[in-house]
């Protein structure tokens, strides 16, 4: 960071990743076990959370289906909180995630699945939560505390949690992917923070009309988060999107004036279709962005940056990281104060 | 229609969906039994779709959870198609909804959720589809040809067709509701298509830099839905989201320049929330328009139209009709032609 600017606390959020992550996978990692022990006997999962946590439960429910064979649902809060009626969920287990572990809804929706027979986890960055317990089986991020509105580090320290749940679901992955994820993510701090390509890419998003952000599969969850981080940083009009929905109608709003940011891991099958989708935006007039998916995706946008060198599974840790900081260059560019967004608590209640 | 318009196959189309619903809901009523049938043994519902069709199938989940007690789940069909996984479908009752029934990446996760244990269901307005084809149990909608990019009349018969299924699936319900929407429908589109505040709604959201589209429940599809009309007839940048999804971040998006419109049927118990978030956004200095929800949405927006005069669990059939008159008008106030959006093709084929 240039010494004399003042440093937003979302960007020191941002700093702080690499310890959060470390810290967590480190307490995590041996409570695979208890996953899998409170598993037994159920053959699917329910995610319930909102906001960042539910953009975490995105990759969460891609993970969970592609590596470990179960069906992974997520859930619609208001049948429980609004609706108030029973579904069958035996054999489920309820996931809750939620940041503060003190949001209403996802306390009451985790504590209907386990009336409608579910297991409950809970993954949270507030031990002493109602969350935490409510559930189960609490798996606590040491994400430490977050003050900035838009969460940062508490959003990756729940996908080092959701990767933990992977592997106590029995998914054939080697957990030494996800110990390198860290160190890592420093990496990728150091190379992004003051890049040329992230000052000229804040530079162009200020002039953007809106911008839709699209990824696919396991970083279908890393767009969504990316276009709220637009969206509550910068009040940019931002539409996170799969690769496959985008091409089903809102193609039509990406304009010289809309431009499109593209995520991919820099391996995995989804990949080829992302690059694909980039050529396309490119040969239509409008700009692409590009974050990871290596070469290939660089190649075929407007402006890129580099994404983690990590195994498609673990790589959404990553990928995320470069966004956050465009969305916090973006929101100082503008004259936006990103820690403190205009209609927006820390916590959000919702019945 | 005012003599001498040319009217656009997106109007008339719109205007043939009494007619459409009413042939729909004749030749579906009576398979219900087949649904029952085919779904014994089946514990929850697995719903695949892509754009208009998977806002449908919002609708569906909503339904099936709050109505038949079962787990409802939309798919992700990157799964099935990008990543080849097996996952456990066992006691799941698989239904793909197309218009069309051609698109390769619905019919191949269809085949996909058979080979995983599933029983399958299609929903399409194609007889001899390849859709209609792979599935065990096909339910036709009566639609008629729709040449129009975007989906209006087979959007509501296929919205028919899952009041079918619910029914099926043993929703505690009455169909004479069902029978009641053709009516209800006819009568909607006389009072809205040439009233002053459809061409007041119109010409306000041509000034607009965006839009957010919010529902709850059973009208969080129809928020959905409208937004997509939105955004691939008039290339307006339009959010659908969920009434509590909104308040966890995009509300900050919502300002002088970006309204919401906001739909709810005229009762039900996602009524009083909508009608506190039209306050929250008018109090904040953005307008909020409102489609149905009685005197109170009306009373706490800007503008409003007249929604269904229907149960809450078909409303939806018709709450969409006065969102789909403001998108058509829109585009032609803005001089676009809402048959032929931008680097669309009727029907779109993803991998």
């Amino acid at each position: 960071m240039t010494a004399g600017r003042t440093v937003t606390r979302m960007r020191a959020e941002i700093g702080e990743q690499p310890r959060a992550l470390r810290d967590t996978i480190e307490v995590l990692l041996p409570r695979m076990s208890d996953v899998g022990l409170l598993a037994r006997g159920t053959r699917q999962v329910l995610f319930i959370a909102r906001g960042s946590s539910d953009n975490a439960a995105v990759y969460g429910r891609y993970l969970v289906e592609s590596q470990a064979g179960r069906l992974a649902t997520p859930a619609a809060p208001s049948i429980a909180t609004v609706y108030r009626s029973k579904v069958d969920l035996n054999g489920v287990l309820a996931v809750a995630i939620s940041q503060s572990g003190r949001t209403e809804e996802i306390v009451q929706t985790l504590q209907w699945a386990a009336d409608c027979g579910a297991r409950t986890i809970a993954i949270t960055n507030g031990p002493a939560s109602p969350l935490a317990q409510a559930a189960e089986v609490a798996l606590i991020t040491e994400a430490g505390a977050e003050t900035a509105v838009p969460a940062t580090k508490t959003y990756t320290a729940q996908l080092a949690a959701l990767a933990v749940l992977a592997l106590g679901l029995g998914a054939d992955l080697d957990s030494a992917d996800l110990r390198r994820v860290p160190d890592e993510v420093e990496r990728l701090i150091e190379v992004t923070e003051d890049s040329a390509e992230l000052a000229a890419i804040a530079d162009e998003l200020a002039q953007a009309r809106g911008a839709v952000v699209s990824g696919r599969g396991l970083a279908f969850g890393t767009a969504l988060e990316l276009a709220l981080k637009l969206k509550e940083s910068c009040y940019l009009h931002a539409m996170g999107l799969s690769y496959a929905d985008l091409l089903h109608g809102p193609i039509a709003v990406v304009d010289a004036r809309t431009p499109a940011v593209l995520v991919a891991a820099e391996d995995g099958p989804a990949l080829p279709g992302t690059v694909a989708l980039a050529r396309r935006i490119a040969a239509s007039g409008a700009r692409a962005y590009g974050i990871g998916g290596g070469a290939a995706l660089a190649g075929a946008c407007s402006r890129a940056l580099p994404g983690p060198r990590l195994p498609e599974w673990v790589a959404p840790l990553g990928l995320i990281v470069p966004g956050q900081l465009v969305a916090e260059a973006l929101a100082r560019r503008l004259g936006r104060d990103p820690d403190l967004p205009r209609g927006l608590d820390k916590v959000t209640q919702t019945d």
